[in-house]
């Protein structure tokens, strides 16, 4: 059933295959008034693109994006925004080699039982490909989150294999190929990247992602918390298999009296909750890890069945990033924004009317 | 704004507060023709209820559900079923204590700046108290599921503190009353608990839940993935703070090359993946983890601010218990099998007409 | 699937049969801070409640509705709000009458078929019984528009057989047991009812819904346009057959010069749109008016066939109105006011930032 | 908030403004493996198509469809299919008319006060512009209802000012330019367009819609009922003021006994209700009639006021249709296929369990 749509206000729709004509996204419910331009998405799209540097796949796609609707004027008007970006490097390629095979590790098998039939090219719609659209959508969420209300949604990589950072400077994040905070840790990352193309393999990653400066209040108890929710989108994005908000898996060892955060006049001491307690936003940085495994398109050979049903092998050749958790920065700013953006609005419909005398900490 | 259902075609919308009148839920989109009663529902309130043993808060909730619509002749008839809850034993109590003081680590802060007003007897619509209808709206999850399609959804505690469990044997789980798989651990638990409740200090856990028997198909890319889904229904629940799909952060450190799970004409050879690939469960057995925080009611003083924004002390007096994780086991139960039946239904929705002639592995 | 749900920010679920145990309701998004008691809803429950008059059915239920949650000392507090009404008065009747065949101009055959089950007492969940859960609900949605926006939602009888009203008197509505605003046809509609009770037939009837006050800008186009989510609304109502936004069916014979409402620095000059242009609420009145066919619950035979799917005859006896249009009257205000709060608030989310210089007229 | 969505399972997002640079539409939950081509939308496109007879406006769009995603070897895959229509008619043309008047019966006042910022030329989003892309999604709608279970759906014409049709020929609909299934009121449309042309004024119509071959089982009471959802569809097509199911308004004056269709072992004597009973169809014809009010788009001056609220008048001049009716007649059948396919899947979901024994009439 649909599935294609993200979103209760602040509402994204997306479409598009890896090797199709284009992708595309309408986004419904972005307030009038905000100055938008492709230029505000085209950062984005650039940092998420493949081929930017020797550490992702070389695949060159410009994808350019262009406003088709819903801006007049250099201002959005509150109607749909369409978006689309063509893809230019369908490379007419010989897929013969996984039209009948199902990749482990890939979505191959499971479209194909689901739907009975399935575009081959590329991984089709299950391609990390249509992150761009969300990448895009996620871009108009950050500029309005940071012009209206001051906020700031931001990601790093915190850990590559068994390579950990060890302290987060913002100011280094855009300075390496990376996302790395540690710029002592950058050339671990390289070495280890390094490793893995020489060898075909690949590896999984940690990011960490923060929004800052989020207003107390977001989050609608006790299905659509701002956690369950940001769950939601994170766990949404390809190759994520964990999501963790604040300490996450720590909390398992931690006791009571550890892990609550004290408050004071001044605010709260520390943020093991990771800025939502009760599923709403306390006004802290909202913090999130994610899990993204290591991608199967690898050139080891892998055994798998074909649709037949027989026993056989398979080797991904073709432009495959060896860590996909790099690419997956801008990604998972792009949801978080998104999932921000939506629980900003629904909050506004519900309590307008709220005014409470309690100093915000 | 709206946020107290889950799911799409298999849906469920609560309301409650810990000591209000009663707590009800609504099941709309069950099928019809399921055999229900109230009994269906009263086995797995009854695992989830307070009470039951000495390691849980000593509340004394029947919890008696009633059947008040969507059953005749003891059969669902596809109209929406009613549920209720009555609480009974809402103590009158002197809440002076917590009217004022918003409690560390606890909703109380962000409900009243979000809403201005709040219900602070017992936590209101924050507390772990409402899970009582999840629970009994996802006994019917779990009945269909079983009976139409023989899937079982079963969780147990896989780690508590620094004691995680060595082995799992699914006989064990209700011998004892931590939901326990591995009996060598019963006693280290029950150490633990001893010495918390001695010290007035919590501690938080790790659960693993686990669906078998799942058909090779559920889920809707690219947003509505069951992955994502269930992140959302799992996250949703009090206290948790991560999730992760199979492996989940351990994928960090892996290789794609072991990662991968092999696909044999038997089927497939490992499950790294969680029974999930692309989004769509593959037919082996979707598992996920959470993380459970230790609860924030203890009688270690906190300390905090009133509604002035003064600081203050507080210290949550009553009956908690020391591991919420505990009693989480049914809960997480509940919400998986939720989500597990609304996937099946929306699959059903949309690919009836679809054939493969792939064998299923 | 899951049907039983109307709104998107002002969420309204229900459930309950006709002869079931009782009807119940959440209402989800309601904003905090509103005063609410019982009593806000039983005025209304008291206008729809059969038996109230030689009218209408002499079913006597004292439809008394009890607030099960999200009220605290007498304020909605932003969560979910339960309702029920318990049903009193299920007569222990004999139904083989209407077991085994389908009454003609009922929901028996259709509810058969779709679900193979149903529940036939009264009409299980296809009576419009349940309809008094949506007066509830409405009234909420009344209140809160009366008293934070100063919107009033009032619905009256226009037309019953041949007999019209001639103007609209809105203090003479409720002076009459027919909800009609034209004193001088309360007899004509007496007499109508008279003679049809005598030969046991029934009658339709029309009526119009006025929301005045209503702020410029409510309507999200291009789907959810406020006149589509009101034809929704209404046409939800059991035995509604059409539905018109202000001039409605006579549009058809209309010239563009007569149609169009003229503006002026005071104001529209007429009103032949009802309110709302573009599918967006322009300022003036909401005018509505809906169509109910006559009840199918007579006492003249009907043809019809049974089970197995031969032909039979069927009498529905029992205590039912000849015109269940006059009865829809609270019924027709609290769907438009259910609407019209959804939209503030669906409106409220996304264009809180909007400022027009323009004069609102 | 988000309004340019429709459907549940079969969801249709759209977006684009009249003059902008081009019409976009996701079709998310279309069932795999049904032939598509974009000539599957030509045809109906055409039908809707302005110039395409002396009776319409004479903009010149191709309004030529491309098909973006979604199909892949020329059936649907399952995935989210894309579809765009450029805009190649954008005549640079003087706006600076109605930049800053309100033209009275548009949605000109509405927009700017809702959103502050309006697209002006040609009407922006509220133009009826849009409509060409629930034309294209619904021609996929009618395509899989026809080839998959024999659905057919077709509107005619059955009124324009107060010349009405007296007779339904199916084969006669397509063989004018009114879409008029009476070839002897040809004459009489064509004369009354003519003298409107010449007196630049316009007038209404009045559409019917009917679905053949309609499975008994479709509708999610009691908010989902199909009368509603139908209701919904229609009444958010611009222009529509009035929507009845069946006998529609006829119904306020006849009897119950007159009214009920009788059932027999051949099937239903009569269709009064319009094949919907219960809000769930009944597998009669399911017949909407809709009322278009006459477009305000005409060139006798009409008074309103400008964006400072002063008193003016204004003419609109451009390529406008007498009648905005003729050219709805695919755009109902495109909503009606569209609400339809919806609910065949929604029913699918939740009750594909359903065997009854009673022989379908």
């Amino acid at each position: 059933m649909a599935g294609n749509t993200i979103g209760q206000l602040f509402r994204v729709t997306t479409f598009g295959e890896s090797h199709g004509l284009a992708l595309g996204c309408i986004i419904d419910g972005c307030p009038p008034g905000l100055a938008l331009t492709e230029a505000d998405m085209q950062h984005d799209l650039d940092r998420r693109r493949p081929g930017t540097s020797k550490y992702t796949t070389q695949r060159r796609e410009p994808d350019e994006v262009k406003i088709l609707s819903g801006v007049f004027e250099g201002q959005t008007t509150g109607t749909s925004i369409g978006l689309l970006i063509e893809n230019t490097d369908q490379r007419s390629k010989d897929y013969s080699n996984i039209k009948d095979k199902f990749r482990p590790g890939h979505a191959d098998y499971t479209y194909h039982q689901k739907y009975g039939v399935r575009d081959y090219r590329g991984g089709g719609r299950s391609s990390a490909r249509e992150t761009a659209m969300r990448v895009a959508a996620g871009a108009v969420a950050k500029k309005y989150l940071k012009q209206v209300h001051g906020i700031e949604v931001r990601a790093y990589l915190s850990q590559m294999g068994d390579v950990t950072i060890d302290k987060v400077d913002w100011d280094q994040i855009e300075q390496n190929a990376f996302f790395c905070p540690d710029a002592d840790k950058v050339e671990a990352f390289d070495e280890l990247i390094r490793k893995l193309k020489k060898e075909g393999d690949s590896i999984g990653a940690k990011l960490t992602v923060v929004a800052s400066n989020v207003p107390v209040g977001l989050g609608e108890p006790v299905f659509d918390r701002l956690d369950a929710d940001i769950a939601h989108s994170l766990m949404s994005i390809n190759a994520v298999k964990g999501v963790e908000i604040g300490d996450g898996f720590d909390v398992v060892e931690q006791r009571g009296s550890e892990h609550r955060d004290a408050m004071t006049p001044e605010g709260f001491k520390t943020n093991h909750a990771g800025g939502i307690l009760g599923g709403i936003s306390s006004g802290q940085d909202v913090v999130a890890h994610i899990a993204l495994k290591p991608t199967s398109s690898i050139t080891v050979p892998g055994e798998t069945i074909n649709r037949q049903g027989e026993s056989t092998e398979v080797i991904t050749k073709g432009r495959h990033d060896p860590c996909v958790g790099i690419r997956a920065v801008p990604i998972a700013e792009a949801m978080l924004a998104i999932t921000l953006m939506d629980h900003l609005l629904r909050h506004r419909g519900q309590n307008a009317d709220v005014v409470t005398e309690t100093p915000k900490i």
